[in-house]
């Protein structure tokens, strides 16, 4: 038996948008108003909210209350290790002591709040920790850093679960966690089970990867997948467009896939509408995942013979059946 | 009223295949049995003949009684400037001008076979002309040679169309037609209008066009796009394989705007099936462009509107309509 | 007699640096503090103004006497095409008349004030003329109205010369002026004589690019290379990091096509120095810059030999005695 | 104290070149030329062996005999498993018992001769391991044959380390061991101490990676790096070039990085000299990195300061000293 899939967006998704040129492409509503904007798209059940802007020790008990009102659940935390300008060179990583306590704390505060919501998973993506410039970091021992915190952080909050978002490259020219595979290395150094990857699945595009492929890397290395960020883009940057936009075979061989490993994880859309309707382009994402998955489910022995036989004109033969 | 699409393939795709790792994945059908195999692929009316391997000036009168028989059109020669290792360092802007005078001269040759077939395109693809190393070419001197063969073959052979297939890379790291626009600047420098493009759709692909951009951007420069070639890529290489198994939308998008600037050429099949059935991979391309062609000309107007509209949450709720 | 170098900076380098994560890296110095840091760099003579923060109407006098002051002169004018929210969807090519009217109109502007300060060079970058998604662009219309826009301002202004900064993409997921032969085309179909082309080295980079190659094009395109804007990355996208930090020998090769292709123009360092401090990382680019040209000047008739000669083992021994 | 470097090459780069358009740019010299042609080039003191071609059971003793002669050590053994059409699906990860079996089978053959030579190295690359279209590929099961054969080689053989040489792709559109990371991830899963990896720079580049970084990650991984081949490319394609030719800095920085993780193996060169004098172009790569190393090993404190520092500016400042 087949789970029913849980879909979630990220709270900040509906928010103000910029880049480096531009500082907002559109005004910022309130969290209220974003809240309520996410609960209203069809399929939504869930919700990330991203540390310090959506979520703080101070507001955790107001967020309990409007996320019950309007029968949300909090799916993941997302600790801000990003944007606060003291982790310019680095949060766990930093070759600054003082920073890297900072950013440890802090997370800490943000696993606190999370047990309070009653949120299961912490999405951690250090975007800081990397480098630039060739001949400037030590990756041994920035390396060792990140995963002593990870390894801190997972055995003091044994009872959530810490899902490593990679990235190869944005906001530094490199990240540590830069791909599924070196992401698992680094869960499995710090010994915990309670470690794990999200993957975004532009990220995953970037970094060349066939998702569907990651998705079978993370379940060899002891069943890691734990969150999954979707969007799409034309495969060079992370363009975090609408899901569908771009490819098609891609998201329903990762649907299948998630499936033959068991994935029940929530599948959350995590785009940048710069320019669209942000309510809009996430619902569509969940559209278009629907779509996917109600192909992939109803044809899954047909798949599984495809796969196993391995002859691409039959397999192009079956998907343009049901794609077009 | 729209013309009726008229598709085509090469005639060598029906052949071996091989890298620069493996000598023949497959073993190599005669030309007669490839010519019978092309003719029974449905839809398929027209083959594209290389130069040497399948056509030269002592098989011109048989093949064009096979061809007859067969019912096929020869759409385009494609002079060999790629495989004799006497291009090795370039043909039309080797710096040896013995080199560069033998390209024109075979060529020649070429487009006279083309006139006793009645076949109305020279394609050329100078894949040898380029440069792999910096500070190995001089740009200048032989693009200018490059110019000046396409000039004077477009000059002696004024019934015929050249259409100049351009490529970002390989064989060499860098191709002289790489991308759309500097193929176009070299078409209008030649001062003739019988010299225009050929877009490979893989070949944009990798060179990070959008085609349906490139088909605009050949009609602004003259109505200069004579010929395409179909297949589909992961974008970061000339892969080869069939249409749609990695894109979607971008085909129904460029099939659309062939409408929109009148292209009434061949749709021909390009693909290196290295270890797929040859005659069913052309003909999984073929379906799949009759798929999305048929999508976009019932969709017509509901795609002028989209395009006019500029609203991309819109264009995807469409989109989820007409394909999965 | 080759001419000497001379070297300039974009002003706003200087300044706060962002990102879409990060709202700004470092605190942001007055415009005074930071032209007087750019001139207190080694070599630097030259400033390019960003239209809107650095130049407006209301200053300009100020700003004229304040370079005098400091003995820099205005290089070009950058007028804000990218950060005004009003440009979301473009301005020269926005589907809005009421946005492109506003675009072209305050370019006027920005060209009177350039005349006022006897600044020669309008560097336009149409960052946000472009497209995102597939099926929202009418590829045509679009380049249509920003070729018309371009041709006005240059038919408006014929002592300024318009310098078209071309990339790839960002902020747009694809610009309309995007790589050198596409915005050549353009250039030429304004039938203008001052509208030109600005190199980014690192835009040319990401599009695939040799850029001795692309100011060849330029330069047979009717000598059309107006401006350079210096910086360097990992190919992939616009890292806008110092000059030399990833790429030498490619910096060689462009120095010595600038000065065959008797290039007289600036030499302007364009960088983003998110995390390093910015007149050195400026420096710095201008140092490898002096280093390169000085190698390639001294060694000119050698580098010409090996460009006649096209042996790139020969190439490489000759690199090795003058790199590293 | 650091050890002295060993200076090797790849016996085929000396020989016939192709690529998939040309069967062959330069006529094939005999094995024992090319040998004699590989112990000419200063350094060079060991070679590298393809199985079937260079090296088969019935010409060890030859072979053993004229590496004698020469004063040549052989450095690895790489056993054929990406030129026979036999492996054209796959050879471990083939969906066919038979052929899988025969990889193994023939493997082993290659590992006797190996032991039989006092050669301590297999280099696998096994470059048909992979998939070329979505939905065709059995991720899990695939990967855990390619897991099962380098275990069951590897614990045959316990004297002999196995360097798995990882490519993100081609011949196939993706490999399975495609990064270092998910390699290393293979490596343990084997559980044997004697699977290791070997970097080619160039698969790295395209892979996205930082060498430097991806020496550290075999290292954290139980000291895994075997093996090094070297060459240059612009990034997006294995182009198989010589050393300096694109990148300088990086190789300062990777020499660096094998010194401080102990790396005592050899230094391989593996170029593809299509249109260039073979031993030439290996002749230059190893004086490149003759010269790179030498100038991080006399600066290696510098180095460590700098990469202590994490400064860009100074690091650029250091470069400029040593590099130009």
């Amino acid at each position: 038996m087949l789970t029913e899939r849980s879909y979630s967006a990220i709270l900040g998704n509906l928010g103000n948008t910029c880049d480096r040129f531009c500082r907002g492409y559109k005004t910022n509503p309130s969290t209220l108003e974003m809240l309520k904007a996410v609960a209203a798209i069809p399929k939504v059940r869930g919700i990330e909210l991203a540390g310090t802007w959506d979520i703080r020790p101070d507001n955790v008990k107001e967020m309990k209350k409007a996320l019950d009102d309007l029968g949300l659940r909090c799916v993941s935390i997302i600790p801000d290790l990003f944007a606060d300008p003291i982790w310019w060179k680095g949060s766990y990583s930093s070759k600054d002591p003082a920073v890297r306590k900072k950013a440890f704390d802090y997370t800490r505060t943000m696993c606190d709040s999370a047990e309070e919501l009653g949120c299961k998973i912490i999405n951690l993506w250090p975007g800081q920790d990397g480098y630039d410039y060739l001949l400037t970091a030590d990756y041994a021992r920035e390396r060792e850093w990140e995963c002593q915190a990870v390894r801190k952080l997972a055995q003091s909050y044994p009872k959530l679960r810490f899902a490593l978002e990679y990235k190869p490259k944005e906001p530094r020219t490199h990240s540590y966690l830069a791909r599924m595979a070196d992401t698992l290395l680094l869960a499995q150094e710090t010994g915990c089970k309670n470690v794990g990857v999200c993957i975004d699945t532009g990220h995953a595009f970037v970094a060349g990867e066939v998702v569907a492929e990651s998705i079978v890397l993370a379940q060899r290395a002891g069943n890691r997948l734990f969150h999954m960020h979707f969007n799409d883009n034309f495969t060079s940057w992370d363009d975090d467009m609408m899901v569908g936009s771009v490819h098609s075979v891609a998201y329903i061989e990762m649907l299948y896939w998630l499936d033959r490993c068991k994935y029940t994880g929530w599948l959350s859309m995590d785009q940048y509408p710069y320019r669209e309707d942000a309510a809009g382009a996430i619902g569509e994402s969940i559209q278009w995942l629907v779509k996917f998955d109600s192909i992939q489910r109803k044809h899954k022995k047909e798949l599984d013979r495809l796969i196993d036989l391995g002859d691409a004109v039959e397999t192009s033969r079956f998907l343009r059946t049901v794609l077009a």
